[in-house]
């Protein structure tokens, strides 16, 4: 592994800075008009995923425009089933659909051999992001098993994710062997983007803040260490960020079982719990993403207070979720301007 | 004050009991045939909500059916709202429908003088209810301040509360107008529930669980607490039963700001939590309302995990959230016998 050359990766290796790194979830989005006019030309949603030339160059725009520490490939965690055989559309304003999996048998006819052609495409994304970006180091990323499943199964984003916790409580097994399948896809796919160029690698688990505590340790946290020590076996030394959103108590057992480099915090998390976790291992957050639409006295507060909190901790600034798209961008400047001035 | 003649108000006192006192949220709701028949008589769920002979009918099925140890008044958060002159509708499937406030000037055309004839039929339930329960205690009940106001400016239910979130931010002192003008209408309004009859009262913050730390103490306990101060000051000695679902590390805060005599627990909060939270006051929850519809080992295996994590302490037993419309009802018989007889 190369020396770390950047405040992003230095942060994961384990150190303190004066002013924290910063990138935002989203960063490549529609709150930017670079991006809205790429957008545009490229089809639909997942043609703009799909296409390595129009991916790599919404992924660079933020990069470009703010100078942000970090990059993160401009992909989607809903690839992986598109992947695996089971077609994935998006329709502005309504968030993905699926056709959902309504039985066992519908599970066993996912294949990991197919996900090869469409993974590929990302891996090329990565590897032109990579010549593009200079020092700054890119972030690969998949979805956590548990947060997949949730919409393979539903079929859609859900309020509760209702279908996939009454699969889980009444067929244990077969819910067992989709997670099993998502955690060898995921591994695979996040190695491959480690080899394309990506040095550091985020699980994102959205839905992670539904369950009650024996479901989390199964469903959410096993599965994540089992894709993190999948990843550690494979490319050893990448560091790995959880991001069990919404998990709150439970994020002492999902560090103890990952071993993650970095947690994501949400909005939601306080200061104090953001302070105590950081003993373990480097903190990424939490700006609530509204503060920042409001801008004024709520971003410079509620930034203020993060800063203030974990100055002198391992600390990678960040939105507690992704940046919205009625964001002005005039807010983004002026918040990257406050974190890099220590506050 | 009556000495306690119930377990549940035994808890309420301090008590803990070998087998806790158990009610469930949404008790009298549309997984009863009883409920669906009274229901279908009524007209729309408000037309039910300000009928007293039926609304004390559906209040007081469950408590037939299955001699629950508390009664809670057949009723909606949004009736503060449609009582302070913001008509609130609801339909099938899509849940409740207000005009939502625009700005400042309409939050000053609510009107407090209004609510009278509204709280009266809530009332007059209330004495219905008392009249046919005997020993059964009743609770009355309102929503926070904090969740109310986040319907009012919606219009509606939304999956984050961006629209109150967004206006709290850009305009703190009319939102603090709005959740003081909410604050005052709760206080009279619990308290005319306890004059009616009600032994205990509890505040439902339902979206407690979207508010960063600072964010939560000015919007969630604070005005919670506020609430509270005006029932006891009003009604001393009547049990006050917060729950600021979701807002997890945030319970201490919550529980000092409000002194609370129990607080509710989500779905997902930890043995661990429950039991030191147990430590400060009586703890209420938290089943997966989705093991309740499953049955079998996830409903058992659910149940006595948390009986066996609160034996020995401060516990009311509960379903984390409301009870689902496809519940089975042999699984309420089943979750009750195996919550007497200690797991």
């Amino acid at each position: 592994m190369k020396a770390p050359a950047s405040p992003f990766l230095c942060v994961l290796a384990g150190e303190a800075l004066d002013a924290p790194p910063i990138w935002i979830m989203r960063q490549a989005g529609r709150y930017l008009p670079e991006y809205r006019e790429t957008r545009a030309r490229a089809g639909s949603f997942l043609d703009l995923c799909y296409n390595p030339a129009l991916a790599a160059e919404v992924t660079l725009q933020p990069i470009r425009r703010f100078g942000f520490d970090a990059s993160i490939v401009f992909s989607d965690i809903l690839v992986v089933p598109d992947a695996l055989g089971q077609p994935v559309s998006f329709h502005e304003g309504e968030g993905p659909r699926l056709p959902p999996l309504e039985n066992a048998a519908a599970i066993a006819k996912l294949d990991p051999a197919k996900t090869g052609a469409v993974f590929e495409k990302v891996y090329e994304t990565v590897e032109r992001v990579c010549a593009g970006l200079g020092d700054t180091p890119l972030i690969g990323f998949c979805g956590a098993p548990w947060t997949v499943a949730t919409y393979m199964i539903a079929g859609r984003g859900t309020p509760d994710q209702a279908p996939a916790r009454l699969w889980a409580y009444r067929d244990p097994a077969s819910f067992q062997a989709l997670i099993d399948l998502l955690v060898e896809t995921s591994v695979g796919y996040l190695v491959g983007q480690i080899k394309a160029g990506a040095r550091a690698v985020m699980i994102f688990d959205s839905w992670a803040g539904v369950l009650p505590q024996a479901e989390f340790e199964r469903w959410c946290a096993a599965p994540a260490a089992a894709v993190a020590k999948g990843v550690r076996e494979r490319a050893s030394g990448t560091p790995i960020i959880g991001f069990p959103r919404g998990a709150n108590e439970n994020y002492a057992s999902f560090v103890a079982a990952t071993d993650a480099d970095a947690l994501g915090c949400d909005t939601t998390m306080t200061p104090e719990f953001m302070t105590a976790l950081a003993a373990r291992c480097a903190v990424q957050g939490n700006l609530d993403p509204l503060a920042l639409v409001a801008g004024g006295a709520a971003l410079e507060d509620g930034a203020r207070r993060i800063l203030a909190a974990m100055r002198g901790k391992r600390h990678i600034f960040n939105l507690g979720h992704g940046i919205l798209p009625e964001t002005p961008v005039e807010h983004v400047e002026k918040l990257i301007a406050l974190v890099r001035a220590g506050g």
